[in-house]
């Protein structure tokens, strides 16, 4: 039994998906991970990680703001309000999506459908330093 | 340590949750798989994998009613309209839920409570191809 | 390779988030597990189980809050009204987080970031009996 972990940082810039899947279908070629499971966990409760469509780029705009309409930046809503109008929507969407994603890796590769990006979903607004755990357990 | 892959097709005809406990409980025994970590994902973004009540049946009408109001197929909201009213509210419900699920395999059986039932939550109309990729890992 | 299983009960009082991640920093330790992914499931479709920040506790609040409104305990809303106005909501809230969290074991510790809790986010009324089965696979 193989183990690796890697700490990917991901400096955001703003509301938006970054998408993050070429860095991991590398990281298991340059690891030469064969078969198993690649467990992501981002270390903030601010942000998410979602496997969405990576064709149309129209997809990710409706989706921010989509967010953006169900959880609103409107502070007369909420309690938690000291760290900026975006901090407690952002505690509400990293619920409403991911902070985990467990992967399966077959033969080197990561396994995801044609149309499907793996992505970090930055609800913040100003710039954050970002961490995602990855943690490889198999052959 | 053992590993096991595996690719179930389910054919789709609407929005409807799709049970496929039966099979996985199948699989597991077929395969004499013991204890281990059963990952599964879905390879599209379109469609759910959920967990819920395998009780009373209006549960997921309930459900299906609530999602379809929550995300409205009305294209004036989205830009991605090119693929018909229900693909981006797909896209959306799909984030909203999840695309993958991670079970424990213990003593040959998946660890799953008296009430829950393993489902594709199908959001898009017309019928569709869906793929559900099995990982086991284990002994 | 090391499988290890075990049930937490939780008996939860009401709408309320449960931090558990003392338990579970505490079991790693007591079991002696050093590297691993610990996956946990939560046996029920009417709570959940996310992570969100430790540190305000008004978090957890505006976070309650939230889903009431999101998801209105409305009987003229629902078919499924024969458990109580918090049922059918509970499972949809259900939907709408995760039932199950699959975490990595570093060195003998839970990775987590420095705010981030493990929480039960428990969505019935009235008392319940919750069970997390914690299956843990690694060396």
């Amino acid at each position: 039994m193989k183990q690796k972990f890697f700490d990917l940082e991901i400096n955001t810039k703003g509301q938006k998906l970054y998408d993050f899947t070429t860095h991991i279908i590398n990281w298991i070629k340059k690891n030469n991970l064969k078969n198993g499971i690649l467990n992501l966990n981002i270390q903030h409760t601010s942000a998410s990680l979602i496997v969405q469509e990576n064709a149309d780029p129209d997809v990710q705009t409706d989706l921010i703001n989509y967010f953006n309409k169900l959880v609103p930046m409107d502070n007369s809503l909420y309690i938690h309000t000291a760290e900026g109008k975006d901090d407690m929507p952002a505690h509400i969407k990293s619920s409403l999506t991911n902070n985990q994603l467990t992967l399966s890796v077959k033969n080197g590769d990561v396994i995801l459908g044609t149309w499907q990006g793996l992505y970090l979903f930055e609800h913040r607004l100003e710039p954050q330093r970002r961490i995602i755990i990855h943690h490889y357990i198999g052959d």
